[in-house]
C-alpha cells in the first residue's frame, strides 16, 4: 500500500462519505476553554484496520492553531492536555524509556532528538540515591541508519535489554497530506511506528510486538512529500477538466495510478526533497519543547 | 512579470528553439580538467533584456556535480575557478565590502550570513597597522526585514557610507526551476540583486545604480518554489491530454495563466513553504565555505 | 584603570567598609513575592564616579537564582520586572532601536544577537500600514570587528541615521568577578557601554554622547576572565601566608595537597566551569572533521 | 590519584629530571616535511604505569600548530598521518564500531558526536548489498548520563552485542594542563578511556577488558580545568616568595600590580580564553529569551 500521510485523522478524511466506517470508532471533543481539538480514532477490528489503512489500536490527534505561534505561553495548555493523555496510557507503570527517532542534522526530522534534549532524566539519579520516589526515566536518540549503520529498532532493542523499561515512548516527525496541519498537530498512537512511516521512512515496526513492552508513539507532521502535492494538483486539474466534459480522463486513471504518475513526474532527485514551512527551524524547536514538558509532567508527577 | 527562477541559464532554457536570442550572447566552456561547466550569458541590448527577462549585464553560471559531494577536496577546483572570475570583475579595485543577504535562522536562506562567517576581514587590521599591503575587506550580514524592520538595501547604504568601498559583493540564496541545479550551481551577475529575487524576495534592487559602486551578486539556488513544481506537473499533464485530443485545454490557458492557477491551487499557507533537499543543512554549510574561500583568495591575493 | 568586572554591584562590593560611598546612593528591594533582588546604584557626582569607578548614571541589577533554572515558567516574573523598569526608562518615547552586540558564533558572547532573534519588530509593519498604533521597533546585530572590519559603534551610527530612533537599547554579554553571578544577573545602565567592557571588549563608548539619543544598556555576565580567577587565588594565598608564615605554608602542603586546596578555593559552582578558547565552537568543528577524515581513510582504504 | 591532565605527554613532563623513567619508553619524530610532531610513549611494565600514572599501553601524541588554523588545507597532512597510525592499529580487522562520547550540546564536549556526523558508514550498505568489498563501519553517539540515564559503557556494550565489531574506536574530548595544547593535539591510546578522564568525566573504563575487543581511544584536549590554573598560579607565587621573601612580595605589590602580574602569569594564549559554565549554550539561549520578552512587553504595551 502507498502511504501519503502518517496521520490517522487524514486517512479518515480520505474516505469519502459521511456514514461511519465499519470497525472504526471516531469521536471529537474540545478541551475545556482551550482551542485544542481532540480527535480519537479507535480501530477496533481487522475490518476497520483494512478500511482505514491503519493497524488496530487507538489514535489521538491534538490540533491547535496556537502551536504554531511564537508566544510560548500558548504551549502550556497543550503540554497540559498532552500530559494527561500520556498519564492515562502510562497507568501505574514506573520505568519509562523515551526514544527520540530521526536525524538531528535534518531540521524537519530533528523532532525526536530535540525532545530528548529537554527531558528530565531520573534513572541514574535514582540508582545513585540522589533522588527517590520518582518514576524512572531514561532516554536514547538512536540516530538514523545512514549515521549508525544500524536500524533504529536494533539499537532500541539493545538499549531496552539494558534498562528493562515497562513502557516505551517513541517520538518521531511525520509526513502529512495537508500543509495546514504541519507543526500544529500532535498524534499519539498505541500502535507504535509502522514500517514506511515517519520523515525518515523506518523499515521495521517499532511496537509492542517487536519490543515486548507497550509502545506509545508521539508524532508531529513537519513535512509534505512532493508527490503528494503534485498529486493533489492533478486531482484538481482532472476535476476541472471533468467538469468541462473530458470524462474519459477522469475514468482512465485510478487514484493510485495518478499518484504513481505524480511520483514519476517529479524527477528522481526530487524524492529526496521535503516541502517544509519557512519557519521550520524555530517551529520544530518550539514544539519539541512542548512535548518534553508534557512527558516531564506525565512521567514525574 | 512573474518570476520562477533566479538563474539566467534557466530563463534561457525556457526560450524554446535553438536559434540565437536577439541581443543575448551565450557561450559555454569547460574549465581545464575539472568537471566545472561555465556558461556565460551576456545581455547586450534592451531588446535582449526583454527577450531573456533579465537586465543588461553579464551572468556567469558555474555548475559542478561535485559541489554536492561531501568530500571537501572537490571544492578546491570550484573555489579556484570562482576566485579567478571574481578577480577579473574586481580589476584593480582594493576596497571591497561583502554583504551576506538572507536569514541565518532559515537554513535555505542562510547562505549569505554563512559566507560572511568564513571571510578573512582586513579593514580593521589595516587601519590599526597590524597588516599592510592588503586589499581592504569589510563585511556585513544585514539580516532580513522581519528581523530588523529595515530593508537590506537601507542598511547596506548606511554601512556603505561608513566604509566607502570601491566594490560590493552581494551573496544570496536563490530559487531555481530544476531540482537538479540546487546546491551545485553558482551564479555571478554584475547586475546585482533584482527586486523579487532571492529566497527572501528582496523588494528593492541592490545594484550599481542604487549603491553608487559596482555590485557583483553571487548566488546559489537552494530552493524550488511549490507553485513552480505544481506548474511543471500541470505542463506535463496538459501535454499528455493534448496528445490525446483535448486541444482546447491546451489553447485556453497561457503559460502565465497556468502558473497563476498553480499558485491559487496551493493553499495560502503553502506560499510560505520551501521545497528543499533533505541534506540542505549540510549542503549550505559546505557551499558557503567554498564561496568564502574564493572571495578570500580573490580579495587577498 | 584596570577593569575586572562589568557589574556596578561588584565594584561596590570591592570597596571595603560599610559606610556610604560619597556621591553614590545605593538601595535594594525585593520584588513582591518573587525571589528577584533589585539593587539600584545611582552615581550622582564626579566624586562618586571616581569612587566607584563607573560614570555618573543609574545602574540597576536584578538577581534571581531561578534565572539559571531550566524551567521556563520561572522566567516570566523576571521578564515582568525587567519590562516595568524598561518602560520607566522609555517614558513616552515611541521609536526604539535595539542593538544586539557581540559575536553570535562565540556562545558566551552571543547574548545580544540571540535577543534580537526573538524580538517583535514593527517598523516595517507600521510603514507598510499592516499594523498601526504601535511603538516602532527596529533592531540590528552589528557583529564584531573581526567579522565586519568595522567598530560596532560605526555600524550603529550608520543605522541610527537611517531609522532615527528616539531611544536605543543595547544588549551585551558581560564579564563578572564572581562565578555565582553568571547567567543569573541582569544589569541595566543608562550610561550605555563603556570602552573595554563586555565579553568582546568594546573600544568605543556606545552612549547618549556618542549616539545623540538616550541609550540603555542591558547586560548579563556570562564569563569570568582567567586573570581575575588567578588574582583571587593569589589574594587568598597571601592572606593565608600572612596568618601562618611562609615556611609553614610551604612545608605543610605537598603538591597534591596544594591541588586539593586549589579545588577548595574555587567555589563549588566553579567546578562546573570550563576554561575554553574563544574560538572553541569553530575549533571543535574543524578538528572533528580531521579525525573523521582520518577514520574514513583508515577504515575504507 | 588526582588527575589534572588526560595527556600522557603532559604527565611525562610533570616528572622532573631528564633521566629516563623506568618502564616507560619515549620516542619522538617529525613526520616528513609536515610540522607534525609525533611523540610515542610506551608504558611497558607495571612499574612504568605507576611512575607515569597511566596504564600499560601505547600513547601516541600528534601535535601541529596548524590544527588551530582556519585554513582547511592544513588539515590534510594531519588526517593523512592519523589515518596511517589508525591503520597500523586496525591491522587486518574489518568490522569497526566508532563511538563518539560526550555531550553534543556542550561545545567543548561535542568532539565525539561531531566526528560521528562526518563518518562514512558502510554496515547497512554492505548488508543490503549496495556496496561490497569494504570494511564494515558502524557508529554510535551514546550521549552522556544526564541525557540518557545510562552509562556510556552500558549503551556501548548493548550496541556492541548487536553489531559484534572486531575493533572499537572511541572518540572523546580531553582536559589538558597547558593552554597551548588545546585544539592542536591529538592523542591515541590503545588503553581506551580511563575512569575520571575526559571532559565529561567518565565513571567506567571503556577498554578491551570491559568491551571484549581491542579499543583505540582518540582524544583532543579542548579544556583546562579551573583548579589546574589556580594551582599553577600558586606554584609560581610560592616560587616567587621563596626567592624574595614574603614581606617583600606582599609590600611590593599593590592590588593593581598583583592583577597585572596575574595577567602576565597566564600565558599570552590564555588571554583569549573564557571561563564559562558547562551549560553556557543553554543558559545564554534561555536568558536571551527572557530579555526579548521583556523588551517586547515594554516596547509594545
Amino acid at each position: 500500500m502507498w502511504i501519503r500521510t502518517d496521520l490517522a485523522v487524514e486517512m479518515k478524511e480520505d474516505i469519502k462519505g459521511e456514514e461511519p466506517i465499519k470497525g472504526v470508532r471516531v469521536s471529537t471533543k474540545n478541551n475545556g476553554d482551550t482551542d485544542i481539538l481532540e480527535t480519537r480514532i479507535i480501530v477496533e477490528t481487522e475490518e476497520g484496520a483494512a478500511n482505514l489503512g491503519k493497524p488496530i489500536g487507538t489514535y489521538i490527534t491534538l490540533e491547535s492553531d496556537h502551536l504554531r505561534e511564537h508566544d510560548d505561553t500558548y504551549h502550556e495548555p497543550m503540554a497540559e492536555v498532552l500530559s494527561k493523555i500520556l498519564k492515562s496510557f502510562l497507568g501505574r507503570r514506573k520505568k519509562i524509556l523515551v526514544a527520540g527517532l530521526g536525524n538531528r542534522e535534518v531540521t524537519p526530522d530533528a523532532l525526536g532528538p530535540l525532545v530528548i534534549d529537554n527531558l528530565y532524566i531520573t534513572r541514574h539519579l535514582l540508582r545513585e540515591g540522589i533522588i527517590s520516589h520518582s518514576n524512572e526515566v531514561s532516554a536514547i536518540a538512536p540516530g538514523v541508519m545512514a549515521q549508525t549503520g544500524m536500524e533504529s529498532l536494533a539499537i532500541l532493542k539493545a538499549v531496552l535489554n539494558e534498562v528493562k523499561p515497562e513502557f516505551v515512548i517513541v517520538i518521531d516527525a511525520l509526513a502529512a497530506r495537508k500543509s495546514d496541519r504541519l507543526n500544529k498537530t500532535i498524534q499519539l498512537a498505541d500502535t507504535g511506528i509502522a514500517p514506511g512511516s515517519g520523515v525518515g521512512n523506518h523499515r521495521n515496526a517499532i511496537n509492542e510486538e517487536s519490543l515486548g513492552v507497550p509502545v506509545l508513539a508521539i508524532g508531529v507532521p513537519t513535512v509534505i512529500s512532493v508527490p503528494t502535492i503534485v498529486n493533489d494538483a492533478m486531482d484538481m486539474m482532472v476535476e476541472m477538466i471533468g467538469k468541462n466534459g473530458f470524462k474519459d480522463v477522469l475514468e482512465r486513471f485510478s487514484e493510485e495510478e495518478r499518484y504513481k504518475l505524480a511520483c514519476e513526474m517529479v524527477d528522481p532527485f526530487m524524492e529526496d526533497m521535503f516541502v517544509t514551512p519557512k519557519d521550520i527551524d524555530e517551529a520544530v524547536k518550539r514544539i519539541s519543547y512542548t512535548i518534553s514538558e508534557a512527558i516531564n509532567k506525565a512521567a514525574l508527577a
